[in-house]
């Protein structure tokens, strides 16, 4: 039988273990030549954000840091490595609240524990921090993809979260570049020509979680995943991620006024 | 060059449009045949909750639901349609909150705005419910497919939903059969052998992500994501979903206990 119909297909790259200061550039082209796989024109390249900023120094050293008094008191709060909670009170936007081993911070705008700080996938003794500026890393890495191998692909920088409600963890893109992160669907028709009204697909987030699946957890290193007849466009223009603050969000600012929820038999 | 390294491939299966009452294993399969493909063992078939719920009489004729006051009451607050509203009451647990077109509700279990409840993709004056029993549902597609193919596959019943915080809807799997919907890491290794503390990973919701990617919102009836090679046991039990309560969420609690969050010089 001839296959007939859209297909998608994901390739996992496995890398070296990438060190701090490490070229991400050549790791992943070592990965793609242990894979048999050359990058071509319309691939997705997904990188897993701790990979990317271990390559920019952005894992710290526990030792190296000295905690101020507002670490140490929240560190008692939540049961936390006093070292770590600096980092996370350096990094985040602001802490929301947390439970006994997480704070839940906002962190460049996103819902985010423990700013994003992983001790996983780190030297014992060791954290990583969030890319400084994954939109940046993003383009970067593109560039350089695609100058070596000339092709046209579009990378995007993820990472994995919890979501409320369900217990593991999903794909988010941090950064992209070469994509449009969220497709806008309004304006487009359902199966019964009738217009849709509030849709956009969150594409980057789905390619994250996708990759997920093959990336895995725990051990593999597998930190980047190559995705071939996506049916999402490559341009040539940096879109950023669009977020919403917490009044604009109909979860928080919904969740947050309403500390009983409104019976239904009211 | 010869490929050697993990890959997943993920078939878009376009289907007839589905009507209330159809068999719905009877439109998949109908799908396979257009798509030159046969369903193996170790497959995932992903299905969309609302052709699920469409062949199960679960498309509702706006004109034949009776408003209570308190739908009106609603209706009026969140600028919906009254007697969409009344559906929405009926189907939700509890409603959170909302915003001008949409109520925040907790549906069996979940954050779902407007209880999962949508007009998108049927036909005028009608909105499709969600499946009453989306694990059963996929239980006995699964079992209608197994028998059908002489393979062994699982079958994911997933939906499309918004995000705290960021723009665009990913997927959420509702009900699962032949597959452990959240695969356990914890006790796993990490590159440097030190173990996994708190990782689970969503691979349900994962899956249905990935398959939002090639089925779109819009009109394209690909309802069926057929996928192959991914590194997912299928297992003979019944897994059901795991969700936490409000107080058990480190997101919901955390929102719900501060309007104000804590400041980070405080």
């Amino acid at each position: 039988m001839e296959i007939n119909c859209p297909n998608m297909q994901m390739f996992g790259i496995k890398t070296p273990i990438i060190k701090s200061g490490d070229d991400i550039l050549k790791a992943v082209g070592a990965g793609f030549e242990n894979a048999g796989i050359s990058p071509q024109d319309n691939d997705i390249l997904i990188l897993a954000e701790s990979a990317v900023a271990t390559a920019e120094h952005r894992m710290i050293k526990l030792s190296d840091v000295k905690t101020s008094e507002m670490a140490k008191e929240y560190a008692q709060k939540y049961e936390i490595d006093p070292r770590e909670m600096e980092l996370i009170l350096q990094e985040c936007d602001e802490i929301i609240g947390g439970v006994p081993g997480a704070v839940l911070t906002i962190t460049r705008g996103n819902l985010s524990p423990n700013a994003g700080i992983d001790s996983s996938n780190a030297p014992d003794g060791y954290v990583i921090l969030l890319p400084e500026n994954a939109q940046k890393s993003a383009e970067s890495i593109r560039e350089g993809i695609n100058k070596q191998f000339f092709c046209n692909l579009g990378v995007i920088i993820g990472d994995s979260r919890t979501q409320p409600m369900r217990l593991g963890c999903v794909g988010i893109a941090l950064g992209t570049s070469g994509i449009v992160p969220v497709e806008d669907a309004r304006g487009c028709q359902d199966l019964y020509g009738k217009s849709l009204n509030i849709t956009h697909k969150a594409t980057a987030d789905n390619l994250v979680s996708a990759a997920q699946i093959i990336m895995g957890e725990a051990g593999e290193c597998t930190p980047a995943i190559l995705v071939r007849g996506a049916p999402v466009d490559i341009v040539n223009e940096s879109v950023e991620m669009h977020l919403f603050s917490r009044n604009e969000c109909m979860y928080y600012s919904n969740i947050s006024k309403n500390n009983k929820s409104l019976s239904k038999c009211q």
